[in-house]
This record gives C-alpha cells, structure tokens and sequence, in this order.
C-alpha cells in the first residue's frame, strides 16, 4: 500500500524535530499537534516546499528553479508525480471545509482520505486505513482546540494521532503551496471534464512564485493567477489522441469566458461571489498532453504575463 | 575504491522494498532478481529518474528539469557526474548485448565492469571486483530464467547476487533513461574520434524528455532523436584548446552526412540496416567544450527543434 | 540553536567518509583536518556543490541547473536560504583574512562565528558555541601545519576538532563555490547601502557557471565577472516598498562607474590595487526586490552576456 498519511506524518516529523531550522512553531492544541507555517511562525520557501510535499503526501517531487523566461524576477515552483491520482486528487486537493466556532478554512492533505466527506474521493475509491492523519489548512488563523479536537474525530483517530500544518495564502510557506498546484489544477479540471484520471500515469507542472502581500484576498488572487496565467502542465495518459481530443480545448483557463482579467478584478465583477465565477475558469494556462498509446502530443493554452504583471501591479 | 555496482545495488534495494511508490514489479527467475520498471509493471517518471541512476551506478545526478524554450511542452532530463569515464563509459554506455533464446537486449550498467565482453571497457582498464552485478535491460519483454542465469555466469556470480532492471523504449521510465544519455554519447563520440576519455574531468548534459508511444521502433526513433537534435552538453577536459580543436568541430551529430532527418526516415532509408547509417550521427546536438589548462570554451552544433517536432508529429 | 558549525562539520563528514567519490584528499596538517577539493585532489561539480553547502553552513539548498537563455552553452547554479543573515552573512561571506608565513588566503564557513574577527558579525550579533569549527579557504595552496595551528587557536578550539576546506578559485570546485555566491554578494550590498539584513526573509540567486583557467587572477576575473554580470538575484524583505526604494536602484552592479568592463581589465586599470575599484561594483547584475509588507516587486540591473562574453574570450 502507498500509506499516504504514513509518508506524510515522516516528512512533519522532520519539520518539528528541527523548528528552528524551518522557522516553524509546533503547538499543541489539546492533544492535537499544530504546526504554523506561517501564521506568526516566520515560515519560507523551504517550509513551503515541505508543505506542498506534505500536501502530496511525500508521492511527488516539489523544487524551486529558475524561470528564465519570465520578467517577473521570481524562480518556479516545479512539481511532478507517478501517482497523480493519489497524490494530487487523494491529498493535495483541497476539497474539504473545515469549519469551526470562529475558524474557516479549505483543508488538503491526505488526512482527507480518513474523513471521506467528498464526493470526488468516494468516486475514485480513494480511502486509506491510517494509525495518523495529517491535514493542511490554508489559513491565517491558527485552529482553536475544539477545532482540532472536531477533526480528530472526523478522521476517526486520537488526537495525539493527528498532525495540522497551518500557514496563510500571504506567507512565503503558503504561498509556495500554492503554487505547487500547478498539476492538480488540470486534474481536476479533467475530471470535471468527465474524463477518467485514473489513466492519467504521470504528471509535470511548473507555476511561478508570485510574490504575496500579507492580506488574503491579494494573496489568494495573485496565488490563483500564478495557476490560472502562469502554471504550464504536462500529463502523460494511458489513452489514444482520439480520446483526449473531446476534452483537449477545454483544459487551459483560456477556455474559459472569465479569462483575461486577474482574479481580483473577476472576484469583484461578481461582486464577490465565488460561486458566480465560471469554474472552467479554474485551470493552468497551458497544459500539454501525451498519450501513451499511440505517442502524440498536443499544447493547449498558453502562459500570459501581461496579466499575471498586471496582477502583481509591475511595471516591467 | 568507487564500488560501481554496490553503489548501484544499493539504489536497486530502495526500488525493491517499495515497488508500489516506484510502481515497479520485482520478479526471482530462478535465483536472478529481475526488476520490471515497465514491460508489465505500468513504471513512471521516478523510476525512469533512478533507473538512469543505477544506469550510471549511482555516480551522477539526474534530475527532470523545466525545458522553457522548448515548443514540445515536456520538461527535460538533466545529468552531471564527475566521473565521466567510470559513470558514463563504465556503466551507463549499452555496449553489451544480451541473446538467448526467444531474447535480446542491448545491456548497459556496471555488471558490464565484470563481464568484461567490450573493447572498450579493456582499453581503459574499467573493470571492478564485486560481490553483487546490476545489470540494466533495454526491452519490451522480461528476461526468461536460462538468459538470467547466462548473465550471472558471465559475470562470475552467485545468481543471488544479480539484479537485472528491465524497461521498455517505449515506456515511460524507458525513456527518461535513454534520454538521460545525452552526456554519454558525447563522450562516446569523442572516443571514436579518438581522444583520450581518461582527461575529460566532468560532464553535464540536458535532453528533452520526448513522448514516446509504445510501439519499439518509433520510440527508438524519438528517443535518438533527443539526443540526436535535442541534447546539449558540456564537456570539462583536462587539456588545452590546442588538443581538442582537430575533434571539436566532428562532434555534435550536425557533423555527420546522415544528420537531418528524424532517426526513424533515416534507418528506413537504409532499409533497416542499422550498421549503415554513419556512426558519426551518433552525438548529441550540442557540445560545449571548456578547457582546464587554458580555460577556453567553445560551442559546436545546436538543438534543432525543426527536426524534433517532426519525429514528434506536432504540427506546433 | 541553528548550530551552523554543527551542520557544516556533518557534510564535511561525508565527504571525507568516500573521498574518492567526491574526489578530494583528506589530509592531517598538525591535528587539524585538511580537505583539499582542488589544490592537488581533482574535485569536480559535485565536490563544489558541497563545498557551497558547506560555506552555507547546511542553511541552503544549491544546486547545478541548466541555462538555457545563455549563449556560454553552461549551467548555472542555483541557491536559495530561508537564513539570508545567518548563513550568507554569518558563515558564506569570505570576510576573514587568514596570513600565515607564505600563505594567505581569504575565508568563509561558519568558523568565522568563533574566531569573531569582524565588525559585520558584531554588528548583527552573529556568533555561536560550538564544539566543532569549520573554515573555508579560497586558495592555490594547502595550509602548513602552522596557520592550521593558528587558525585553531583562534577559534579558541582543539585542533582536531577543526576542518578546513581548501580549493582554488581556477579549480572547478574552487568555482562553483565562487559561483554560488549570488545572493550572498546581493545581502553584502544592501548591507553595504546601510539596510538592516534582519529583515532580509528569504534569497534566491543564480550565476552561470563559468569556465575558469587555471591562472588564479584569471579565474578570480572571470567568477567575479560571473556574478557581476551574470547573477540574479531575488529578495523577500518584510518591509514596503517605500522603505526600500531609496537603496534599490543602487543595488545591482551596473550602479557602479566601473560597471561595464570584465573584472580583469578593471583590476588592471588600477594597476593592481583592488581598493581602488569603487566597492558598489560588488553585486549582481540583477536583483528584485518582494516587500512582504505590501507585496511590491521591482527588478533593477539585468545580466550582461556581451560583458560575460568578452570576459570568456568567445566569439560565440
């Protein structure tokens, strides 16, 4: 068995046995194990690198290289997977609220996989018995006890079993975790495409690391534009081109009506209602697909830095 | 001493005892361990990343890399090693072929330092005392018990003592490894253009980690066309601009009468017969040559992404 | 407790465990470890990388990348810290003057925290208890017996829990090292412009990893010429952009009026006299400034290939 939770909670070990290293703080809430990332923990790139890896439940590669191509004067966030499936739909997907008195926010991580509450996970059949579960929160708040204890329950394990990691959009942590979904991104938009990701083998994506402001609402626009203007794709599918074609337009963001403006801008003309927003909009900007069964390979979308300068209020 | 295959041997135990994250299948024909990393078991990006490793026993890095002034879409596959002649002629070079019946393969990996069949290996004394042989298979099918047991006794060992690693061309991990071979076919370049490998003091090079279908001679085709059109590398040697400048220009494969065409239109053209086409062709597309003694460098040949696009059939 | 020398000494460790892999020398000079990573040992990429690890206390990840925008056909290498002031300043910066009887040498590493000669370590309070020492030397030559002595002593530790790393500059470990020093030379800077390091969260940095001579004053020219007008850097400073804005357009070394020829021909033009090149010339090409504050970038300076080619003597 792959042992998502199991990888996970090694690579969190690794984190709390060194804080100082990381620049992270471990807290104990109840019995549960807190750990900011970026809250009032200082946090950085390297945490956020092990954040995403957590996220993917330790089944991907996630680094920071040069993006020689971009004005932006920002490195990449590259990631890459065997097990897109699991690691990206299974864990990384951030699918489940977690709501509590005074406490909201979108959780990943593959404590998902014992709390079964998404429909895309009953799809699959994507389960997992686990003696602990690690959950991620996109925050800026810390989780209260009750909150901790809440989800424990909710995986069904003792609190001393589970782990959260905790950072907010506008740190450099969280903001790398974002960034590091360039992949998934197209994954779920495959699947909402109605294609099959279980023949999805492999998958590449790169997205730049947009720099943040502190506030959430600029952070999480210009973290969704690094995807949606940014993220350049690459999956390699156990089908023929004839398949894929159908679904192949769709895939890139530019296919979408929303496109072209930066997420702020598109957040407030729907007066800031996230619903109203047009989901296909929710994709990389560029997505290249290989089909394994008979060798082709198409591009679709393209990145667009005039928005993504626009969204990080550049000049040049 | 380097110990070539048990540092191989060691990065073989790791695939083993977690075939699931590697999604490799681990066979026993008679006592040989055979290890599928894509005949039958599906493989992937990471187990075509440590099967180059292996390939190299375990003396370079390899990494899969953005490609951004590629029109392909497809990331690339980047190797270095200080040990050259060890690493890259010692190993990785698949100089020795494997038959038997209903089988055969061209075999690369440090098993070849004991089975000592090669020209090559003799000329500059490669060869080692080990306990354990790991031995790499290019092929679309797995080896049966009698070959298995050949190669153990070629290679003067215990069969419990050998590993042999199988992957198709046309798989996914098959071809990150043949793509990973852009350094060492510049080195074997300059040695059939007879200059003395032991002064080459490290090596790096990139490939664009092209799709490949699963039919043989059309993933052959793809793969050669990396390196062949794709592949750049750089080459450190212990010698003055003076020495090398007589071989520079021959180097990359633009040098060869052959050069131009995709592989596969190539080796039709020549009806099939491998040995027909000029051996020059085989090189990578781009050398850079930088000089110890003197500290020159200079570059020969370029990517051609005419060429790749065709041998890809992708019209952008 | 960061324990820099700690970190440092484990790496060295490894090192020394497989010298041939890594193909240095390890020698005793007194009780004191000498590692020779270029002087007579041969060294490589590798042996640079981890002497760049090693420089960095373990604070930072650095790594050989491809560069494909640059006409040089060589990689470049890539760092980045969460520790800007701790481990580019605190242990990176080649700050410390060793002199010995026919033997000088420029040095970094984290031993610096304890033989506390410098006003830059004063000044952020940079210093550590540490059992273990660990020097860096840029030279042609090994140390004798005497100023390893002396060296200990003045870290105020026994001899044999010292170990000091010594490559030339003309060596490719030598260089690498050099190389890596993007964005260290960056905080130097800014430190240098009177901006307060602390608040430096995290750097990301780049340098092309040029070819060198053997001839030391050569390849000093060409690795500085490699940052001066090749390295880009990029800042995550909490802070906003107005407090930044007054030092940013002096940051890159283009601020300089001896901005514009390689180092060599400067060197020259001063007949020799380093101090009197206009120190503001001692940074990047390029650098971007992220305020965390208010989520500002600005790129200012850009890399100079024309500069970087003439500095190679390539036509090409």
């Amino acid at each position: 068995m792959l042992n998502l939770n199991q990888r996970a909670w090694e690579r969190v070990q690794r984190l709390c046995n060194q804080p100082r290293r990381w620049r992270v703080q471990v807290h104990q809430r109840g019995e549960v194990r807190v750990v900011d990332l970026g809250v009032e923990a200082p946090g950085g790139l390297e945490a956020g690198l092990e954040l995403a890896r957590v996220c993917l439940a330790d089944l991907a590669q996630v680094n920071l290289v040069p993006q020689e191509q971009s004005p932006l004067g920002v490195p990449q966030v590259s990631v890459f997977t065997d097990h897109p499936l699991w690691a990206c739909m299974g864990s990384q997907y951030a699918g489940w609220k977690v709501e509590g008195p005074g406490f909201f926010a979108m959780a990943s991580g593959p404590l998902r996989l014992l709390v079964q509450k998404e429909e895309l996970l009953r799809h699959y059949g994507l389960q997992e018995q686990s003696p602990v579960g690690i959950g991620v929160l996109e925050s800026d708040h810390l989780p209260k006890e009750e909150v901790c204890r809440q989800i424990a329950q909710q995986a069904q394990l003792p609190p001393q079993q589970v782990a959260l990691l905790v950072a907010p959009t506008g740190s450099l942590a969280g903001a790398v975790q974002v960034v590091a979904r360039s992949a998934e991104t197209a994954l779920h938009k495959l699947h909402e495409l109605g294609f099959d990701l279980r023949r999805v083998q492999a998958a590449w994506g790169t997205a730049p690391m947009v720099p943040v402001p502190r506030d959430g609402l600029e952070a999480l626009g210009r973290t969704n534009d690094a995807i949606l203007y940014g993220a350049q794709v690459t999956l390699w599918v156990d089908a023929t081109w004839s398949e894929l074609q159908p679904v192949a337009e769709q895939l890139p963001s530019s296919a979408s009506l929303d496109y072209g403006k930066p997420f702020v801008e598109i957040f407030r003309r729907y007066e800031g209602d996230f619903y109203r927003i047009d989901p296909l909009l929710f994709s990389p900007a560029q997505v290249t697909l290989c089909t394994l069964r008979d060798g082709k390979s198409h591009t679709v979308g393209q990145v667009n830095w005039e928005v993504l300068r626009r969204s990080l209020g550049r000049e040049t």
